[in-house]
């Protein structure tokens, strides 16, 4: 195919969508039109990731009924229980979770390819590109139903498996404590990581990060997913598809880098904070990128970072805030040196610790919040598919004559 | 962002590629400027995955050393060994094998992300979007010699993963046979799926299958792959996103439904090849897509359909030609009446029933030639990396104010 590539796919847009949106010169972010500056701190983390799936904010009875499929969620399937530690013990949490949401396809009586309808299989002549039909004499293939219910249940899931993997990592590997129904998904998730039941006020700024995090336009983990969706693969496929994008440095893990970078400077001896802006000002120096800097969306701040700053100086200042000044004086570096501003990694990192979750979990916890953006986007691609199946420039040789390697 | 969406980014030029090129108005397709016209039939699978994934053909000194290493891959490693059974038992294939897959980056002592150079990790200043930077005091990551190794290991390992729980799956479950050193890849896999130790032309059968169907440009599958690489994922991570979307029927599966329409038709008792006829011309009538006819990237024929048929035509005529007979009635319908030709999951469907592969294993075994071409575009991507984010019009709506659930 000719034409110049469009590395990164920076400049094309790929699909419509109703899931969110940001006016990057303003610094909002918006899910299906709420901004994110409404939700945090007001709304719970249960009632995004409804308003994420479905469209529209839960009413009470709505809402009731979707944490209790949550719930459900929570209670990982038998599949998943028999191989989790073993799994656990062979591969880090972001492997191990990929690992294991594959898996939990077979505990999921809802899982399966899309509903095969027309609309959802044909858009006109192009889509014929290996376009489908029903097999004959097969089940009816779930329908939109069945996808949410998949959506809820891979998003309560979620926080009990990265808990389980947590659990099954430490020393001893005993199972963490089950979920207690009255606390909602942010303050069980942070009990089940830490083993005891957290103040209130921790729990609510968890669920503000879940929050935060839930969903960010065509990040290359939902894009991931969509591509995989667009095949009409089922929704576990495309949501490991997501996990496995997600963790890449470049992507997801930038979270745990971050927290890696903070300690390692703090680990040197000295006056902390003077290390961090060492550190920090070295990299500049190399001309290097720093990790947790800069969006390709947003032209200043990035309206999550600020949100997370402000609950990492909450949290700093009930107790050590070495951290979060550290974080600081390195946010006050690189907007002199370099006009970047910090991105949603960032400030995560230093809410995580103090939190006292571990970094080597920063990028799961992320992938708590982003399961509910995934899985709308999933059910969106569905809704209204085409298959993603972009061209390529060749530039390699061409014409060559194969010489058999005994006459070579 | 604002611009017209590229649904499918059938115009959209992603990537710069050496890999694999397509001259859609002549029917062409060549791995690295070999035309699969010279390899198919000639040279073996084996040398087609060197090609692939290091550049240039082997040498026999390189092709013994390549063999070697992709026999290591056949040999399963503990984590995989000990998960198989019950993963076998609770997936079917496609799925069970995203779940090994995964798993196995536990048994590759190669497995990481990819090397931390400047080079891989930034191209300008707007890479800054998530660009990551070496964790201090971490390992030195694996270099493009480790991800030659992973690409080869997996590439071993995927028809020995494939029998596997093919043997799982069956009752007993007894595990396959293992490989005979003697064999090469392919008469080894169909040995090991078989049971048999299959008859020289049927081992050079599936060879050409497996060369034909090596590569294909930016493929769903391989474009996840790329997607997920883009992050600095690592190999099994990206591997892991192109089996996801490998799975579904717009893509992968294709091969399995054809077969399956096939064997409908032939299950309903009357003429095989007027019911095929009668089946697809009902499809027509519908304005049903048809499996298996059409690609975006072919004006005219297929170049893999057409060695393909040649495949089926040669092993019908060896016994009961009845499905191929089908297939090429259904063919003439579809030219008559839609002008569109078969690719290559049609008479991959054919010669594989003839090769005694299960329908239910049609798109495992895609995904064992495919496994070649997805780990060379992943080294190809981590050589010259951009983090793939594409852009997205919002259609939603706009400036909402929540309403609490309990005032609504």
């Amino acid at each position: 195919m000719a034409g110049k590539p469009s590395r990164g796919l920076a400049d094309v847009v790929v699909a419509s969508t109703a899931v969110s949106d940001i006016d990057g010169r303003d610094g909002r972010l918006s899910y299906r039109g709420y901004d994110i500056g409404q939700l945090a701190g007001t709304v719970s983390f249960e009632e995004v990731a409804y308003l994420l799936q479905r469209g529209t904010p839960p009413g009470r009875a709505e809402l009731a009924a979707y944490r209790a499929e949550l719930a459900a969620g929570q209670d990982l399937g038998p599949a998943v229980r028999a191989s989790l530690p073993a799994v656990a013990r062979a591969q880090p949490p972001m492997a191990a979770l990929r690992t294991l949401v594959s898996l939990a396809s077979a505990d999921d009586p809802d899982a399966g390819p899309p509903g095969a309808g027309r609309s959802a299989a044909l858009d006109g002549p192009a889509a014929v590109g290996g376009a489908g039909q029903a097999a004959p004499g097969r089940a009816v293939p779930p329908g939109p139903a069945a996808g949410r219910r998949t959506a809820a249940r891979l998003t309560g899931q979620q926080p009990a498996l990265v808990a389980a993997i947590h659990a099954a990592q430490a020393p001893g590997g005993a199972p963490p404590p089950g979920p207690e129904p009255g606390l909602g998904l942010a303050a069980n998730f942070l009990m089940q990581v830490t083993g005891r039941v957290p103040a209130p006020r921790a729990a609510e700024i968890l669920d503000t990060c879940l929050v935060v995090q839930a969903d960010h336009l065509m990040a290359a983990s939902t894009f991931a997913a969509r591509v995989c969706a667009a095949t009409l693969a089922d929704m576990h496929a495309a949501v490991v598809a997501a996990l496995a994008a997600l963790s890449g440095r470049l992507h997801g893990s930038a979270n745990e880098q971050v927290m890696r970078a903070l300690a390692a400077a703090r680990a040197t001896g000295g006056d902390p904070v003077a290390a961090a802006a060492a550190q920090v000002i070295a990299q500049l120096g190399r001309d290097e990128p720093v990790t947790g800097f800069g969006h390709r969306g947003y032209r200043g701040p990035d309206p999550r970072a600020e949100l997370l700053r402000e609950l990492s100086a909450e949290l700093a200042a009930g107790g050590d805030d070495t951290y979060h000044r550290m974080a600081t004086r390195v946010e006050d570096i690189v907007a002199a040196e370099r006009d970047l501003h910090p991105n949603a990694d960032f400030y995560a990192a230093t809410v995580y610790h103090y939190l006292g979750l571990p970094p080597g979990l920063a990028t799961p916890v992320l992938s708590v919040a982003r399961m509910a953006g995934w899985t709308a986007h999933i059910i969106e691609q569905y809704a209204d598919n085409r298959l993603i199946r972009p061209g390529s420039a060749y530039v390699g040789e061409s014409g060559l004559t194969w010489i058999p390697a005994a006459d070579r």
